[in-house]
This record gives C-alpha cells, structure tokens and sequence, in this order.
C-alpha cells in the first residue's frame, strides 16, 4: 500500500482512539471540557501516540493497554499547546489552521483548559490498570514503569523543563550555546516523543536493552524534528502550516536555524534521521512503516 | 497537650515531609524549581496533607507510602492557588503574606511553575509504587485505588470543575443558584480535601465502608471551610490572611455569603461542622485530634 494512504488509515485509527478517551460535553463544567476537545480536535500530525502504537506492535504488543497512554500522550502534547499560545506565553492566535483556544474561550478558560487536560492525561493513563487481570503483576510492573517514565518526560526534567529554559532565554534575548539548544531541544521537543516511544516498548514488555535502544532513535528523531520545525517556520507556507511563519524571528527566538544556517540545519536533519534509521535495524519486528515514517518527518511540508 | 501546640508540632512534621519531596534548584531549568519551592514553602495551613496523615494515622496505616501522596495533594493544591492568582483568573498580588508567583517571577513562569507542580504531584505520588515490595499486590491495588482519586478529585469531576464553574458564572455576572453553588464549593474546595482524607483512609486499608464515611465527613468539612473562607474575606483581617479582604466583593463573586447574608453562612459552618463530628464518632481509633482540628477550622481566623 502507499505509504500516504497507510499513514492516514493509521492516523485515523489513532484519532479514533484519541476521541474515545476524551469526555462528555456535559455538566455545570461543561466549558472546559468544550475547550478541551475543542483543542485536541483542532486535528495535528497524531505522531506522538502512532509512534507509540508502532512501537507497540513492533515488540509484538497485544490487547488494548496501550490506548489509554496514547490518549494521555496527545493530552499532555495539547496542553502544552494551548498554555504556550497564550498572551503571556508565545502569544499565538492560530493553531493547525484553527483560532486557538484562548481566543475562542478566553484567557481564564485557556489556562484551565490546559490545566485540565494535563490532570486528564493521568486520569486516563492511570485508568491503564482497568485493562489488567487483578493476578497479572508482570502487565501491572510495566504500567508502573509506563506512568514513571509519563511524569518524567512531561515534567520539569522532561518537556516543561525545555519549555522554561525556551521561554527564559528568549524573554532575555540569551545569547545561548549549543549545550543549551540541545538542552531545550532535547527536552522541549524529544522528551514527549521519546516518553511516546518507551512507553510503547515497555508496555509491549520489551527488554531493558531494547528499550535503551528505542529511546536512543527516539532522542535522534526528536532533535530532527524540532530542527524540521525550525526550518519550516523559516521557508514553510503559513497555509501548509495553519498558522503564521515566521513566529520564531518575530519572538526573537534563538534556533538552530539562526545560530548555525539553513544549510546546516537542513544537514543535521539528515544526518541524525540516517541514525535513527540505521540504529532501528537493530530491534525486532516489522519496521517497514516505521522507517517511512520518520523519512516523512524529515521531508514533511507542515 | 495544648491543642495550638500539638497542632504545630504536626504541621511542622508535614512541612518537612512535603519539603523532602520538593525539586533540587539546580540545572538549565532552576528558574522553574525555584518558582515551584517559591510558591510550595510560602506556607500555608498544610491542611491536606495534615488530614490525609491523620485519616491514615486513624486507620492504623504503617510506613511512609502515605508521605509521597501527602506531598502531591499539597503541590496539586499549590499549582492551583498559583494560576488562581494569574491576571486572568483573580489577578491577585499578595498570598500568604509574599508576592504572589507570577509577580516574583513573571506570567510566563507562573503558567510554567504551575503545570510544573500539577506534572510533579503526579510524578510524586507515582513514586509510591517504590515504597513496596514486589510480591506485595494489596499493596500496590491499595496505590493504584489512591491515584485513581488523586486524578478524580484534581481534575474536571473535581477542583477544576468547580474552578471552571466559579470563574464563568463570575466573569458572565450569572445570577447564580443554590444547586450552583453547591457544586462549585463541593468541587473547588471540597474535592481536594475529600481526595485527601480518602487517599488517607486507602492507603492504611481501610474497609469500603469506612472509605465511603470518611468522604462524607470530608464533603461537609469541605463545604463549611468553604464558607468560613468567604466569611473571612469579608470580615477578616488583611493581616491575619496575609492577602487583601474584600476581594470576592471587588471580582463581584457570588459567594455564600453574598447569597444567604453573613448571619446564615455562620449558622450553616456550624451546622455542617457539627453533623461531620457526629460522623466522626462511628470510625475506629483515636480521634481526639482530628475533632479538635475540624473545630479549628470552624474557629479560624486565617
């Protein structure tokens, strides 16, 4: 099958799985939970919780344990979408072609949305345990596992961690070095998608060794793909994108782009992709769409 | 021992388990631990954690597996006072006596020290699991049931519903009713006091029907610490609060006492103090504490 009809088959699957997690609009709290689907319905690439399925099945990963993280995954990528589009953040009023959802809700309502959806993604994960027989502790350890790498990944020594340090250097207009660019790389970017691929693995019950390795392609493949996201906001159609480009130069944020040139950036996507492409041959299983997969990364448009 | 004694000897004990759980100020993203210490040792009465000790003491519940769940329900507390006081939500300058997070630190680091602090209890009350042997599976269910009403009472069914709930019918002016109100106070202020002493009760194994009581009384003294809250912000002292009087008057909230007048929210927080010291009587243990320390909400004055 071509690869493009078969990523949207997936994307599909992984959406549908995604919206069933997500709650009733109904109730006196309503509104949030209007804003909160508002945004994760706003659509997006879905890549963090596919690599987690891929993942999954690749270690030959059975039953549906992995759902609930993959919803709780997109939540957690959601929230800190709509919290860094507030004013006093990135201040962004279009989001994946849509108005984002402090514009449609208010401010107030924007930050709560994200604050809710954040409780939600542990709610959820949490809710894990339901799939597992009261005798099975081997699956009830590997939720465990799960959940500790979750709250690492998305916390301050994960993607908030890289978020602050973001925000700070370029509230400061830091003169930053690469030590720090690849901090707030590795950790505003890679954690999530590094926590979507771990997890994928432990809860297929891979080996240490395995999942060592899958965090390795993972690391590359999110230092790729915040690079990626760089060079688009520099050469990308803001229709491709759904939203305005440019942003990075208008917010005067530091980049791979502006610190060592295009030309340069566009080689280190290829060359740490190549990496993570050769490292994959090493696990097991069926790895065909994986590898298209993150080819696309590196030669997507928005 | 004299009962104000007592009572500070324990909230000394609680802070120094909640501050042992607290992030070291170090690396590329200090800013934020910092921001987080900031707003978690500014103080404060401790009372979540405080109740879910003694719930537990009362249930004869053994070991430290209580302390990490203790630590999360007061950062969980904390990360909401924090985007409470944002300029979106109540704009306000002053808590506990310091400047509040966002004015030390700046809006944008106030957004992230609060997410930070959300992700971080759960990261905490995770590291629960580490607390217990392996073959141990009653205690484990015992830590899964906890953060399965840690997330419940956090989030949209919990605190945050009723927040949501509260700043809509405020910024629309709605003419608000009994059953609202009900539901905001239940839910903002009740939910996490609830999770509380039920996290308490859980984790020293107490049985479903104790469980069940401990809610109840928790529901009432929620509702009654409520009202005390809106009484004082009436007729409180600046001084004693640490935080400007009158402010529900000058955000034009509808609180209880706006509604049923000063007189009947006094009678009601004694009505409703009385009935969960009732309650009280039917659970094992010694409760001379715990009666005395509801009674102390009643009395307080801050």
């Amino acid at each position: 099958m071509n690869f493009n009809v078969l990523l949207q088959d997936k994307v599909n699957e992984v959406d549908d799985i995604v919206k069933s997690f997500l709650p009733e609009e109904k109730g006196y709290q309503q509104t949030v939970l209007k804003a909160m689907n508002y945004s994760v319905l706003a659509g997006g690439k879905r890549l963090r919780p596919l690599l987690m399925q891929e993942v999954f099945k690749l270690f030959s990963g059975n039953g549906k344990v992995v759902c609930p993280f993959m919803a709780a995954m997109e939540m957690i990528h959601t929230y800190s979408l709509v919290h860094d589009d507030l004013p006093a953040m990135d201040n962004d009023e279009y989001r994946r072609g849509r108005k984002t959802t402090h514009v449609v809700f208010g401010e107030a309502m924007g930050i709560l949305a994200g604050d809710a959806l954040l409780n939600y993604a542990y709610e959820t994960a949490i809710g894990a345990f339901s799939y597992v027989g009261s005798g099975d502790s081997a699956q009830t350890g590997r939720i465990i596992s799960a959940l500790k790498v979750l709250g690492r990944k998305a916390g301050i020594y994960g993607m908030v961690g890289g978020q602050v340090k973001d925000v700070e250097a370029t509230e400061n207009n830091e003169q930053i070095d690469k030590d720090t660019l690849q901090f707030i790389y590795n950790l505003k970017t890679g954690a999530l998608l590094e926590g979507s691929m771990v997890i994928g693995a432990i809860l297929a019950g891979a080996s240490d060794e395995d999942i060592k390795k899958t965090e390795n392609i993972a690391s590359k493949i999110g230092m790729a793909f915040q690079i990626q996201d760089d060079i688009l906001d520099v050469i990308g159609s803001a229709e491709a994108l759904g939203k305005p480009i440019g942003s990075d130069d208008k917010n005067n944020k530091a980049t791979y782009v502006s610190l060592y040139g295009l030309e340069n950036a566009k080689a280190e996507v290829v060359r740490l992709t190549n990496e993570a492409i050769d490292l994959l041959k090493d696990l097991p299983g069926e790895k065909d769409f994986l590898k298209e997969l993150l080819l696309w990364l590196v030669n997507r448009e928005k």
